[in-house]
Parts: C-alpha cells; structure tokens; sequence
C-alpha cells in the first residue's frame, strides 16, 4: 500500500429537492456571481428558474454565461476569465453536466491572477489562488462534482487535456438525481461506460491498494446491476440516484487511495478521438477500452483474471476483455471505430495525432502506449 | 435512496513516516498546543520524540495533558477545557487511540465557550464554535480520525455517550501504520471487531442504500481476509496498514450516505458494559452483536440472508449469525457475557443500567430494544 492523502472537501448535498437549500449556503461568498449553463435545455425543465430563484434569494448579483459545448472549449474559458475581471466575479456557479463544471473550474483556477487557462491547464503557469465553484449537476458521468479535476479542448490544435490542483475541489454540489430523469437513454448509456471507464482506470493503476479495488468492483457491480433496468426505465427515480452516486464514486478519491496512481490512458486516448470527431466523450472510452485491454492482457494478466472473476463471473483474460466489451455493447455505445463511423483516413489523422500530442501528455503507469498496436486492436 | 449531505472535509495523511510533514502543515494555526496523550507508552516507542520535535519545529508552545484512559473520561475532558482556557489554546493536538482522539474532540468543541463537556454530549447546551483537533493515531479501531463523533464516558453516574457535529470533525488526521505495530494481539482483535461492528451498524440501519450496502461488504471482507494473518504477523506493515484503512472507512460517512440512519444499538449496549466493567470496547460489541442479530432476525431477516451469502458464503439467517459468531470467536473475541466473567448479579445491575439510561439516548432504526431479550439471548 501506498502512502497517500485523503482530502476531498467538498460538500455535497444529494437527493430530490436539495437545490432548494441552496440560498441558505450561500452567505459565506460574494454578492457577485458567474451563472454558467449549456445550451439552455434547464430553461426548459425548470432548473433555470429555481436557480435564478435560490440566487435571489440569496441576495446575488447574477452575470450570466451560456452555450458551453459538450467537449468544453478553452475559448469559452478564456472569454468567462475576462468576464470575471471585468464583472469582479466572486463565485462561479456552474448547471449543466461535466462540460460545464470543468469550464467553471478552468475559469475559477485562471481569473484571480488573470492567467490563461490553456497555459495553467499544460503546466506553463502555477495558479496560487482560485475563485470559489459551486456546482448543481444535471448529467451524471464524469465525477467532476467531487474532484479536483477539469478536462477541457483546444479547438486550435485539437488537444484535450486535464488537470487538477486542490484550489479546484468545488466548495458545493447540488445532486438532484430528478434533474437527470430527462438525460436521452444514449447519454445515460455513455455516462454508465464513463462511470465504469473511471473506476476501472484505476483498478489499472499502479501499486496494491486492495480496499480500494473493492471499491471499483462494488462500484463496476452497482453500474451494471442499473444499466438494463435504468435504460428500459429511465424516468425512475431510484434508478437514477444510484447511477449518480456510483458516478460520483467512481472519481472521488476512494478507489485510488493507497496506490501510486490510476492509468488514465484509455480517457487521454479517448480525448483525441473526440478532439477530432467530435464524439461524445463515453463512446470515445467503451471504443478503446476493450483494445486496451488486449494491449495490457500480457503486462498484468492478474488484474484482468481478478476483475473477470470478480464482476463477469469469468477469472480468465477472455472474460474479462469479453464481459465488459458485452456490457459496451449492452449499452449500444461503440466497441470500434468503425461503428463511430471513423475508418480509412481518420484512422491514420487519429494516429497521428496521439503521436504529436503523446496523446495529451498523460503519463501511464501501465505501460508507454503502442498506438499502432492499440490502432490494430480497435 | 434517502437524501443526504456528504461531507468530510478532514485531510487524512497516510502512510509510513507521515508525521514527519506536521510541521509544514501547522503554520495556519495559532501558537498555544494543548498536547493530549494516553498513559506514555507514546514516549517508550519514539512517537513522542518524533511529534514534540514537529511542534518544535512548526515554532509552537506545547502544554502537556497525559493519562487519558481508555473509556475516555468526562472528567479528564473537564479538566483539559479548564487548561485550555487558562493557558489560551489555540490547537489540540492528540497522538493514541480512539480514546484520546474522542476526549480531544470534546474538549475542542467545549473549550472557547467554556462549556461542560457532559452538557454539550446530553445536548443540554449547544455549542457554536470549537478548536482545531490534529490526531495522530496510533491504534486502528473506532474510525474518529476521520468523522465527527466522539464517545466519553460519566464514571459518576456509569453513563458513556456519544455526540456528533461537523465542528468536530478533526483537521488533519496522521496515520502511520507502523505506529500500530506494538499494539497487542488483543486489542488488535478488538480493533477489527470495533470496525466490522461500525460497517455492520449502518449496514442494518434503515433505508436503502445499494452502493453503501457494497462497501459494507467490501470493509467486511477487507477486515476478514486480514484478521488471521495479521494476528498471526502483527509485525506486518501492509497488513497494519490494510486494517487502519479498513477501520477508518468503516465511519467516515460512505458505509451510511443514502440511508435514513445506521443503527447503533450494539454499540449503545456495549458501552453500558463498559461503563460498569470496564471491559474493553471491542469486547462488548463482540458480547452484543450475535444476541443482537438473533433478536433483529425476526424484523429484517433479508438483511442477514444477504449478509450471510456476501461475506459468509452462507445464504441464511444462521449461516449469518454463526458465521459472524465463529469470527469473533477465531479472534478470541468474547462472545458471551460469561466469557467476560459477568454473570449472576452483574447481569441484573447491566440490565437495570440499560433500563435506567435507556441505553444511553441512542435512536434506533430498526426496533425499540428489549432488554430482557437481548439479555437471555447472550
């Protein structure tokens, strides 16, 4: 085991209803805040107006910033950072999904030092202080509610790439799970595949942590307990929080504790693809997940066996790479490229870009990534 | 799923040789340390150089308070409130166990009022501020390191109670597992019986909660797969260190998030017994528990079926009690009140200290308890 550091300040309230409690938790910060939603669907569903409410309540001054992409862009980043210099933001409060909490988290790590989030976000700059992000989740996927980590796009030079310092921990999040009722049944299908993706990146990380790996199999487990019910029923509330909470589990600290790291590899490869193609973030990870695991099937055959046995009722290397290219294909998210529609020519332009980018600079624990092996197993 | 607000803002730094950071970590805290410590043996094992070394280096004044028992007493906690207000303390730091960690936390959460620290526990006064507590653990156990609750005994009146709020949480929190190699085989047994009975407590509290109800199990296993060769080993640092993990997942929060509440009616019985006897903590919960799952068998027989195929490959209500009876027994753990030589009269003045207190104000989901009962099933 590892030596580690337990943080996770965050404080999150979960279930129907909470947003309403938000007004009450909102003295402690400025009067002046940075609204930032999408592309205004909670206009739609109510979640626009009972923000504007809690927000009234609360005595704030509210500057509004909408139209963040899925696939979060620098640009929007950049324009949010002047925004806040120009309005004196106090407080970011980001509604929307993953893409919009980690454009939030990228402009509240920039504008108090007026930085550029590109360059804060590739290690050219260290940012010593952070606006403070509250977040209200309306998509459950990614786990950004509860973590230190934003990932965000450089449309220029086609790069997506993370990064997480502590000042980026949200200080609240609001986790309504009814928010997600109206998520289409292929958005909650990828956020299942980014759910598991994560946990199991770091069952692949380095170093025993054997607590830990019990987390990534209750959580894997509790994901595909939900998928088929949750998919056929996707209004049912239940069903819906659980797939929430596992979300946010998947990426909060626990089934990392006591290792050296995860092996993000698979999300730094996925990242290009939707750089590139534009594919939504989850089926970018169900089409290398399965390669992947071919590729590191002969450097850590156990940890496959374990995970096979454990969660696919199969403890060999076939069941492992078949169980979860099944449960992939369960969820109708792609298992090549060829079923995202990228074949021919945007075979060898992927390639290409994950070797000038290093696929994003992410290190790998496992192993230095092959890319015309791992391109020969999609 | 039951609402809920999660919330752990305690930095917990683990691993061999964590103590050694203190110093850089205590700069934003004030001047005057209150040092809470057990009965010395924290000076026979180098703890005590090594923590007075990172005051001294961190520029702090260090006031001594040592002897605290365990079954940590109000009287103690009076006496160090007192100290903190004459000497001004500014932070208390405790380095032991449970023991000393929960009197630190009542004294931290009593101190700037002045406040009585058996008022604030019987929830007569209502205090709005408390020092920062840094612990330094040094026995794998009850899991106060990383939550807000504390238990202190009344040797006056033979009342032993626990009280919680979020000021109570601890800053920082040091876990070195080699620290707990020197503890005895017997209170190591103790400390796993002490944090399967937490996991197991929220386990059988109320309200569905599937993913906290996973790593119940995933604590459970972990602390069983560990027991025998630790016992066997207890010179063995990555068995210390997967078991002090273990005892602190069991009650930092994730084992109950999505519940109404745990049940904590084993515990409430088995501080009686140790307020008369002084039996050790971990003893009485290994007495409580069996009797206690025979007398709940009737109200929520799935939960033991579950509980028996998940971690005792036994999916019956007897497989579960038996299996969970036989593991405190191959831990040599009592299972019986007779095997902590009460009997005859003694059984008579527990039940009527149970009756007189009701076993001390704790709520419990599941039934009212019925003493008699629970009396002649032990």
């Amino acid at each position: 085991m590892e030596n580690f550091t337990a943080y996770n300040p965050v404080k999150l309230l979960f279930g129907q209803g909470v947003t309403g409690q938000m007004s009450n938790n909102l003295h402690s910060f400025g009067k002046r805040v940075l609204f930032l939603y999408g592309k205004g669907s909670i206009k739609n569903n109510g979640i626009y107006d009972e923000v504007i409410q809690e927000l009234k309540l609360a005595g704030k001054e509210v500057y509004e910033f909408s139209g963040i992409k899925p696939n979060p862009s620098v640009t929007d980043a950049r324009r949010a950072v002047r925004i806040c210099s120009e309005k004196q933001i106090d407080l970011i409060l980001a509604v929307g999904g993953g893409s919009v909490i980690d454009t939030a988290k990228a402009v509240a790590i920039s504008a108090p030092e007026k930085l550029d989030p590109w360059e804060v976000f590739t290690r050219k700059v260290k940012p010593s202080k952070a606006l403070p992000v509250i977040a209200v989740l309306t998509l459950a996927a990614t786990g950004t509610e509860m973590n230190m980590f934003s990932v965000i796009q450089n449309e220029e030079i086609n790069e997506k790439i993370g990064f997480g310092v502590p000042l980026m921990y949200p200080k609240q999040s609001y986790l309504d799970p009814a928010f997600t009722r109206t998520v289409s049944k292929e958005y909650t299908a990828f956020g299942i595949v980014d759910l598991i993706a994560h946990a199991l990146e770091n069952y692949f990380g380095s170093g025993e942590a054997t607590l830990a790996d019990r987390y990534v199999f209750s959580i894997v487990n509790e994901a595909i307990e939900i998928a088929d019910p949750l998919l056929a029923d996707p209004d049912n509330y239940d069903l819906r929080a659980r797939m929430m909470w596992a979300a946010t589990n998947a990426l909060n600290g626990y089934t990392n504790y006591g290792r050296k790291s995860g092996d993000f590899a698979v999300h730094a490869l996925g990242h290009s693809i939707s750089a590139l193609f534009d594919t939504p973030h989850g089926a970018t990870l169900s089409i290398i997940y399965p390669a992947w695991l071919k590729f590191i099937s002969a450097i850590v055959p156990e940890r496959l066996v374990k995970l096979g046995e454990v969660v696919f009722n199969d403890a060999s290397i076939d069941g492992c790479i078949n169980g979860l290219t099944n449960l992939f294909r369960s969820l109708n998210s792609p298992v090549t490229l060829e079923e995202a529609q990228i074949v021919g020519k945007d075979r060898e332009i992927l390639k290409q870009l994950w070797i000038n980018t290093k696929a994003a600079g992410y290190t790998y624990e496992i192993s230095t990534v092959d890319y015309d092996r791992i391109l020969s197993l999609i």
